[in-house]
């Protein structure tokens, strides 16, 4: 059962506030594993691998190496690289296949969200096919949220507390005024409205959003205008909370009718402005009144400043289960995280198959959405709060949060 | 020298993380003055006033209060309110001053920026004019940090840590792809570049700005897209700090370029979008490289989960140093900040005749911006350190922030 070798690590995918918590999870674990030989870290995910650009992770100071616990972004970089079918192109593999073996990598953890773990599969199914031995194991990341197998996803209690909370601030910030405005807020997420969803706790600290709309219901714009004018007549104000994907019955993006409509920017090209964007146009103009459009960007992925403890801790707990797991056999698995059924948040680890969660998406349930559809039913609160829980420990300096330092030394 | 009777406190201006600060520090030092006989806050600043909607803030929990220490954005409401000169058209003075005289009002205290401290000195001159004696002192704030007369500004601190602490994110998240990228990101300031000065300090932290552009130095756009062919060139990434308010040698802010340009919305309006968006999209037009454009629009002002400690203490300190003055006879004056000569950071309170508050404004110094101008000097650092130093106690709630929730019972 035993087998001994290097492993390597890489992330994949768009960063998250805690995806370097996982780093950590796997790296102290597999530093300190009996069998795992060398740690080593690909720069950039798989092309990393493939141009065998890799650090030796031993070589790092433990102390810079546990601040990646709250050092947002990929400290190792990271890619969107779609590795094509093993059947048409193996040349990736075979690539993949001769840097494994020259290092004797015989582990091989991979931190991503759902083409990550299609990237992860592929892997797997080519070297068991090619009957390489390697333990191969996914490591769950998304701010979306939207990853089969698992509860939800390290990554997503962090982003859904950074959105909640500046929504609560911007709450207080959008009504100072007696003059009135309509303020909207988009949040990431183009085919799933978990993030978006995260708005509506602000709610629940005495001000939040309005009115909330999710890619899961089709946008009627009519509607829209008409949920708006509602609120504003009842209270002179409005704070409205949209998804990047918010789209209309016929699958059209809403964010897309700007350019439809003729909009240009300063360079005669078609105006790419984001849904909020239009919305908060689209208001002033029907409506006359002010209105303003944040778009959270990347800070709500990045803003690690205000993550869960929740999150980073599951996070490299879920870095640490697949080490352990892959050194007591498992492969071609990715970590999970489970409910327990009864009271109170009671998580546990579990393992899925890379074939499912390599192809599936989990979007918002439908029952968490409001008949009107125009909000988020309170069960989603009873889903969400545990997830945004406590402050990470942060170290400051020079009054700002200090990050790992890494020195990346190159494998020899 | 002892005069009794209300007081009167109200918020102007645009909000901040710590404007309720200061009106903690009022509250609870007028709560406690023998002399004070009753404690009065305005709804939206003078508006309030002029509209006789005052709250009696006897009635409030003490406890609540204290939250105000950590609420962002204007708990009393606030107003951008010009006042006419008295001599031009009174009927607005006149109408303060039977309000004051109503509720026996012999303390004023006004929080606010540039022209809040003119509504201040304007009510201060007819109050003295007419003979009604009642003492007047300005509290500071506001987040751009162009109050002539003091040192720094309550509101500073707390923007330019979060802004500092964002960039030191985003800096790390906009160098994950080995694609490259060039990040633009837009700080408030129209006419000074205190705030987007401050994203240099991210670079203390490892990572931040390659390029900064504040309103004090005339913009060229032919420079800047050298300034960023340069950086992409040495490290095929490049991140942008630049000010709203920046314009060219003429005069003409840059973002009135994009409508300038024949840009429209989707709805045939010339484009609004802001500074850094249009960099941002000339950067794409005249390098072709990958861009994206971080407004970070409200949360600069009212991000209070990022505030400075040292910001929140001041600002309590201003507020009670306010009301400490005004007991002892002190009028037409606002509270200010000097630093001690010496080593360290000893800062101490001052007063500052109103008219010489109203009536300037405190722009970035030249001397510290590097002589390409298109970078901060390290002189700034000294300046700047102090005042994001250290995080305010926080009360945690449903995993967000807990603010303040006022009764504000009206009075009678």
């Amino acid at each position: 059962m035993e087998l001994r070798g290097a492993c390597i690590f890489g992330q994949s995918g768009g960063p998250t506030s805690v995806i370097n918590a996982s780093a950590y999870g796997v790296f102290d674990e597999a530093l300190k594993s009996g069998c795992i030989t060398r740690v080593l870290g690909a720069a950039h995910g798989i092309k990393g691998i493939l141009n065998e650009q890799l650090y030796d992770i031993g070589q790092e100071d433990p102390a810079e190496l546990a601040l990646l616990k709250s050092t947002p972004s990929s400290a190792l970089g990271s890619c969107r690289y779609k590795l094509k079918s093993a059947d048409e192109d193996d040349a990736d593999y075979r690539r993949l296949l001769e840097v494994f073996r020259k290092y004797d990598v015989r582990y091989f953890f991979y931190n991503g969200g759902n083409d990550s773990m299609d990237t992860c599969n592929k892997v797997s199914k080519y070297l068991q096919k090619v009957g390489y031995e390697c333990r191969v194991v996914g490591v769950p990341k998304t701010i979306d949220n939207d990853l089969a197998g698992t509860d939800h996803c390290p990554g997503y209690g962090s982003a859904a507390k950074y959105i909640a909370a500046s929504c609560a601030e911007i709450a207080l910030d959008a009504m100072v005024y007696d003059t009135g405005a309509v303020t909207v807020v988009e949040c990431m997420g183009r085919n799933a409205g978990w993030l978006t969803a995260a708005a509506s706790l602000a709610n629940l600290q005495g001000a939040g959003p309005d009115l909330i709309y999710l890619p899961e219901v089709p946008f009627d714009t009519r509607r829209f205008l008409d949920d708006v004018k509602r609120v504003w007549e009842a209270r002179h104000n409005c704070f409205v909370a949209v998804s990047e994907g918010v789209h209309d019955a016929n699958g059209v993006f809403i964010n897309e009718y700007a350019s439809k409509a003729g909009g240009t920017d300063a360079f005669g090209h078609k105006q790419m402005g984001g849904a909020g964007a239009y919305l908060a146009g689209l208001v002033k103009e029907e409506l006359g009144v002010k209105t303003r459009a944040i778009e959270f960007s990347l800070l709500q992925r990045c803003g690690a400043h205000l993550a869960s403890r929740t999150d980073v801790e599951e996070a490299v707990l879920m870095g640490r289960e697949a080490v352990r797991a892959a050194v007591s056999g498992v492969t071609d698995k990715m970590v999970a995280i489970r409910r327990q059924a009864g009271e109170g948040y009671r998580p546990q680890t579990a393992l899925v198959d890379l074939t499912v969660t390599a192809n599936a998406e989990s979007v918002f349930p439908k029952e968490w959405i409001t008949p009107d559809g125009a909000g988020i039913e309170p069960a989603f609160y009873d889903y969400a709060l545990p997830l945004i829980q406590g402050q990470p420990d942060y170290c400051w300096e020079n009054g700002l949060p200090r990050f790992a330092k890494l020195k990346k030394v190159p494998v020899k």
